[in-house]
């Protein structure tokens, strides 16, 4: 991609209302934007990272069985009726009275529309075990909505549901999903993150874990949350099936959630410094910035050899090709955090070098008709 | 994928309210589950099909140079009364009132918000021309909901923007767009979607094209649709930018919307029979599946050692691994429409051969050693 013609405007003022640091990153690195309080667009540069973090989670997901499906976003308040927690929920669910007359919820969580639909279609201990998941828009109406994205109205979840045979079952699944949860923080740069016994009121299920980080400003504010749901749902909505003595019996369920945004913000916490972000090159937008300085013809070409061989070896790469000066785009580099930066200067390049320079730290010369070959080197050595 | 393990439940009865083949065929075939009028859930299958329609249409938006967003579905209702269309749109628009006595809207399309977005962020011509996209759910109350997720409540959309200097750059990036829809739909298999000139009388546009389908049934579904805005909404979010002169200029926009839902039912319109789908490879949720028949331990062995082989290949294959006749797996295969079958049976089996049978039509027999070879020169041909 070509800066002079990507969506990326950078900000130097830090939003008053923004106290954290990630929230006050992502706003100015043009990663988001406020639509409401409590609700944000993901602009181009941070779709980006959005969509690396849902693939490292479908990855992971998939290679633990889990099959993904997409539930509505709306739902008949009828059923949270059902199973009684329209009054756990209260005014945290946002609903509405469509134009026949009917209320409709805005879904906070699933655990009762895919319990239904798994009763539905499961019939016999051949159809289980089975991890259902989808990651999802979930709309809460917080009474007070803070740190950008951290506490939204509007957030993307990965939720997932386990149904068991029985108890052993659910916890061969439980302890499958806390393997999953390891590997998908330790991909996204959170590998410190931990887990601890935790409530589970909202849920109404037997025990639950959580996953929590602490930031720098001393909070806690929590990446994933576990539960053993065990047949509290199956039973309110049918959800049997029969054994291999033809016997009648509930369906143990477990159910797992991840704050989709709440790792790109955790991220942003854990590796940033007073001049921005530091991506790990998982979840970066791009993995190389490439920053032409002085603008000679011939560094321009240079550069934009450089840029188009990276795209032919699939390596995602950013060029600041903008009439700017080397405070602006070093400014902006260090803002945006892109890991790996080859800086094109003139002075080295007269002397048929370029530095390549790492965001976290270091920097090393090499010979303009290496380059290529070393960034490959570097990036598949995740740097 | 092994069938035993997959969230697959056919159904052989014909869901009385579904008037639609597509509508028929994705319920019995397992693709969607209605979750309530006009709001429909994807399952694992669907969500494979879906999944391929939305990496389509990125492919062929990117490659006309178009960026990703998200923006948001909740949207305040203040910028609808900014841009009048609160009144337009009346009854179809969802809002509801927040804790904090905010009116908020569920999205019904985002010409406001991105209006906004684009009018903070660009100054110059520089930074034009634009176009910028999402695929995201939107919402409408529908009068009459109908024909699955043809018309409903709650859909994917695509939806474009382009941002121009002038009436010119509208006219190169409408033209481009133009392009870009001939692509995916022919991509999807539904080159003989038409365009024609169409009423723009909800964007307030200058001129509009959709472009149809028709169908068996004698109707026509809409699969896309798009509008020369002009500068209806940057004259009222006042979008502008300086000009080379330095002379302040309204940014001349268009949009560009494809319903995604619609372009899968369409998909199945075209490419059924009487027994079920018939999936172009392209959005196949599965390029082949392998139907070991009459339950030998040598045919088990040798239909998984090839679902081994395929799956290392990355060709997407389904194995029919269920202890089910001959007469249910047939009938399954064809409902759910997979192009390319391998169906391992004792007589051809016990002759060292194996049949390679097309959903569409055509059958070819294989020595067994030869199968895999001629599985992925069928598929990189797109059979």
């Amino acid at each position: 991609m070509l800066w002079s013609k990507s969506f990326i405007f950078t900000s130097k003022e830090t939003p008053q209302e923004a106290e954290v640091r990630s929230h006050q990153l992502m706003l100015r690195a043009c990663l988001i934007k406020k639509i409401s309080t409590g609700v944000y667009a993901y602009l181009p540069l941070g779709l980006r990272v959005l969509r690396k973090v849902k693939e490292i989670i479908r990855e992971e997901m998939h290679r633990a069985g889990a099959q993904e499906l997409l539930l509505s976003t709306l739902q008949p308040f009828s059923i949270w009726k059902r199973s009684g927690r329209d009054t756990v929920l209260g005014k945290v669910m946002i609903s509405f009275i469509n134009r026949h007359g009917k209320r409709m919820v805005l879904g906070p969580t699933h655990e009762e529309i895919i319990t239904e639909l798994v009763a539905q279609r499961v019939k016999s201990y051949k159809d289980l075990p089975l991890i259902l998941y989808q990651i999802q828009s979930k709309f809460r109406d917080e009474i007070r909505p803070r740190y950008g994205v951290i506490r939204g109205c509007e957030f993307t979840m990965k939720d997932a549901y386990s149904f068991d045979r029985d108890e052993d079952g659910l916890q061969e699944n439980y302890q499958r999903m806390i393997e999953v949860y390891t590997r998908i923080f330790s991909r996204c740069g959170l590998s410190h993150c931990q887990m601890r016994e935790a409530d589970s009121e909202m849920m109404g299920g037997k025990s639950s874990h959580e996953f929590v980080l602490s930031l720098a400003s001393g909070e806690e504010i929590e990446l994933g949350h576990i539960f053993k749901l065990g047949t509290k749902y199956s039973e309110i909505f049918g959800g049997v099936y029969l054994d291999r003595e033809g016997k009648q019996k509930p369906i143990v369920m477990g159910c797992y959630g991840i704050g989709v945004d709440r790792i790109i913000a955790a991220c942003i916490e854990k590796h940033s410094d007073e001049h921005g972000i530091i991506w790990p090159i998982s979840l970066s937008p791009f993995k190389v910035l490439i920053i032409p300085l002085g603008g000679s013809k011939q560094i321009e070409d240079y550069a934009f050899s450089v840029y188009q061989r990276l795209e032919k070896e699939n390596i995602e790469v950013l060029l600041d090709d903008r009439q700017e000066s080397a405070g602006v785009k070093f400014n902006d580099a260090d803002l945006i955090g892109i890991p790996l930066r080859i800086i094109i200067g003139e002075r080295n390049f007269a002397q048929g070098k370029v530095e390549i320079n790492l965001r976290k730290g270091g920097k090393v010369q090499v010979d303009k008709e290496r380059l290529v070959g070393k960034v490959q080197e570097m990036v598949n050595g995740e740097v």
